[in-house]
């Protein structure tokens, strides 16, 4: 081989060298955002948009009322209007938020929200554009009797929004909110991963919003059960065992402390003085080095000494659970179940991140007779990726047969059930970018598995007690039938009236199916949850 | 509500937005590009370095040689190094192709190499200043005398290479290639998802590549088996019916052409005059419109009829399939089987992709008696999630029982077989960003269902051969074993002596064996393949 032609073609092949937009790699690679087929987009679209609402609506502190309308154009065409009555959005800002990929405000807080990344309503703008070449309007007011009106696209090569129109609507007119309007290549179907069932198991797990959905099929309302927002969760700085050695020393340079004792107990939650000494003393570095003056060598060993201590749990009030009050409600008006419990556990840890797991059960009345199982992440729904999630795997090795239901090995209980799980962290360890699975973390399994026990022995007495009331009341059956002979034969040997004999008897019938009565509501009400043990 | 307080809340909730790299980005999720866990972290570093040594050596014409060490430095710690005699990468050009994600040449092509994005290798040294925070080291020459020496990290917040040290060797030692270096925290195993199992995978597959690889259990070396390079694929241009609507706007807009009719023609391959004629009459477009100048509505118009009108086929010639030959040999190489058949279906298209499939297997010797299925995507191994692949379902769907197999229903046939699928095209159809399963495209799956029926066949005739020659060779056995006592009674009857009526015998019997060797021999060559049906 001649090695100057060599160095020549090297040449060669490095001029095509040339940066790619994120907003490229992202058209290119839209299944990454959730738009593998026409009937996926509909629902992501619907997610992206009725995440955001609820996520901005409750750091406004406001209790979210949302519209959604799908209106079918043609064969594969639908056009989607959004609206909330959130805090809207400035602006100069409505630009960036729908039309600059990765731009976001919570990708760098360790908070409780549902979305994260800065990807997803943007991904619905590209989507549009994508799939129809039409831009996306944007409609907001904050409030200041001034509304915004936008039409924009993404310039795709620059990952830069492109406005195509822009109107400041002086009109006087007070509100505030968010109106989003696209139209885009999409498939609408209605079953278990659809628009409807995304809409319905966020109205159970968000029984503080008020959703209104207008589809093809006619409209659909989910009404607000509860007036109360969730807790506003806070934001939390890293615990110390929840790093990594590259973000440790990333960190180290970019500190404000001017000495490593400063750095440890600003930069981290639960790092005390007593702790960040012993941490130094282990790592043998001065507590008054300045933090960027750390050698890689250094870094690691505060590195691994940060590993060897223990410290105090993460804070847990970055979490807010949607508690066991307000889920009953949310199943209690969107499930025709005759038995519900709920359980909210204690806050947990995995890899220094925390987590708080709450488990729903609702039983029989008009549910049909098939086992549903309902998986949710900071209260979003997760409807696909069922098999490969920490959630579901907690509840095919849950023995429910001790419960007083039907099971084969490794499958779902048999019967009219519906069982809820809710994970809530600062960071959801999803498998996968979908963002439908959770990781089987062996902590979170248990955490999950505990849960479930619960409510699966709440359920186990509600059964009981059924079945108990149940035979109670053939016996007393039993007992009525033979009134009328007891009565006779009772009357010849007493020369009492029958009549009399008769309903004396039919009394203590009746009196014993009373006690039985009160007995189960008594009962019913215990294992409603409302009044268990909680967790807080 | 207030809704001027509202105003001042919108501001300050919109007062964090900011931008995030992209480098930030996959950080956070690096399981996006690979790095799920520790012993998959170690298989994907080692998978992108060969397949960019690979792909540059295809590219540059050279026969690759590539070296692979893994080094165990404590419980989690690896260093790892790479080396090929690839063409190398000039001076200027490496910070960029290792420090700067979405950065690379084949993005905008279609064109059938391994590596697509710009992400591959920048990821591993993004992992490696995560997890341990050292640079990583890249050494090349492109063959003038002069040595590149460079340590290399991301600066993760803007996503710029961060130039640690550089050096230029100018000793005048000539070659050509690239060597690269890293620390990295890794799990090393060896099993059906390991470094070891994916190099093997490789060598079958690209049977003219020498791979050397040191490992903490010792060196395994895969020879090269042929010394011809695969035919060099050709770009080529987008077929009028893969490209989306929002793409056509885009190419509407920057292309050169001045006419529609120009537009049409050298923007799209097998789009002659002819056929472009037919899609602006439907489209009611005249053929000397500036494309700069078409609305939107019109577009879509543009858009309808070029899905209306029938085009040749995309070219093939961008496609470079291994060949049955060289299938063969690197089977042959790696595989302890008794019988080998290889097809190369001809070319085929889904959504206007050109793609080809090939199907081998190897079956008996000395291969362990339990099926596998070896899956490839530009000559790729494709190690996890198999389940979710269309190759596994064609597979699994192939009714191999015809072909003398046992199988149970819906799962992988029984006995000492290995079953390799090659699927190539200019862009590969993956389910997600892990790059591990092709979509299930009817076409897709038609495909491979074919070549699975063809080599199925030749096996089953090799299979009824072997039991036929089997059975003669048992009957000769026996025939053999009664010949002494034939041999008596003959000579008393003929008065001939014993020995040479036994003799005589014994030819006979040697003479059918012989026969059906040779009947056999001429089998087995037949269903190899070497001399079977080509489709060219």
């Amino acid at each position: 081989m001649d090695e100057g032609r060599m160095s020549t073609i090297a040449e060669e092949l490095s001029k095509e060298l040339k940066a790619i937009s994120v907003s490229e790699f992202f058209e290119r690679n839209r299944h990454l955002l959730g738009y593998d087929n026409p009937t996926k987009a509909l629902l992501t679209i619907v997610k992206e948009g009725v995440d955001n609402s609820l996520d901005a609506c409750e750091e406004a502190r406001i209790l979210p009322k949302i519209w959604v309308e799908i209106r079918q154009k043609d064969a594969t065409r639908f056009k989607i209007m959004m609206k909330d009555n959130g805090p809207g959005v400035p602006d100069k800002k409505i630009p960036y938020v729908f039309g600059k990929l990765l731009y976001g405000s919570r990708f760098h807080r360790l908070l409780q929200t549902r979305g994260q990344q800065g990807l997803g309503i943007k991904g619905c703008v590209l989507y549009a554009q994508l799939t129809t070449g039409k831009p996306t309007t944007v409609i907001s007011s904050t409030g200041d009797g001034k509304t915004s009106y936008y039409e924009i696209m993404i310039n795709v090569a620059r990952n830069e929004p492109e406005i195509i129109k822009h109107e400041i609507i002086n009109d006087g007119k007070v509100w505030h909110g968010l109106k989003i309007e696209m139209e885009v290549e999409g498939r609408y179907v209605e079953g278990p991963r659809s628009v409807l069932e995304y809409l319905r198991q966020s109205a159970i797990m968000n029984p503080h919003a008020h959703i209104i959905f207008r589809g093809p099929n006619g409209k659909v309302e989910f009404p607000r059960a509860i007036n109360q927002l969730p807790p506003k969760p806070r934001e939390i700085k890293p615990h110390p065992h929840g790093v990594e050695l590259g973000v440790l020393k990333r960190m180290l340079e970019f500190t404000r402390s001017k000495t490593l004792l400063g750095f440890l107990m600003n930069e981290f939650s639960r790092v005390g003085k007593d702790s960040a000494m012993k941490v130094l003393k282990k790592a043998g570095l001065d507590a008054n080095r300045d933090p960027r003056s750390l050698e890689l060598r250094e870094v690691e060993k505060l590195f691994k000494a940060m590993q060897l201590v223990d410290f105090v749990r993460p804070p847990t009030d970055c979490l807010s659970p949607v508690g066991e009050k307000a889920l009953l409600e949310g199943m209690k008006k969107e499930l025709p179940a005759e038995f519900f419990a709920a359980v909210t556990r204690k806050p947990e840890v995995y890899r220094g991140m925390p987590f708080q797991v709450e488990v729903g059960v609702a039983y029989g009345g008009n549910l049909p007779n098939e086992a549903k199982l309902m998986r949710f992440a900071n209260r979003v729904p997760l409807l696909y990726q069922a098999g490969d999630c920490a959630i579901t795997k907690a509840v095919i090795a849950t023995d429910w047969t001790r419960y007083g239901l039907k099971q084969n090995a490794k499958s779902m209980p048999e019967g009219p059930i519906v069982i809820l799980v809710h994970f809530a962290s600062v960071w959801v360890p999803f498998i996968s970018e979908g963002k439908q699975a959770i990781a089987s973390y062996p902590i979170i399994m248990k955490e999950i598995k505990l849960g479930l026990q619960e409510v699966g022995r709440r359920l186990a007495r509600y059964l009981a007690g059924k079945r108990r009331i149940e035979l109670k009341r053939r016996k007393i059956q039993i007992f009525e039938r033979y009134i009328p002979e007891v009565a006779r034969a009772l009357a010849e040997l007493t020369e009492v009236k029958q009549e009399i004999i008769e309903k004396k008897l039919k009394e203590i019938g009746i009196k014993k199916v009373g006690d039985v009565g009160e007995e189960f509501i008594h009962e019913l009400s215990q294992h409603e949850g409302v009044e268990g043990e909680k967790n807080e």
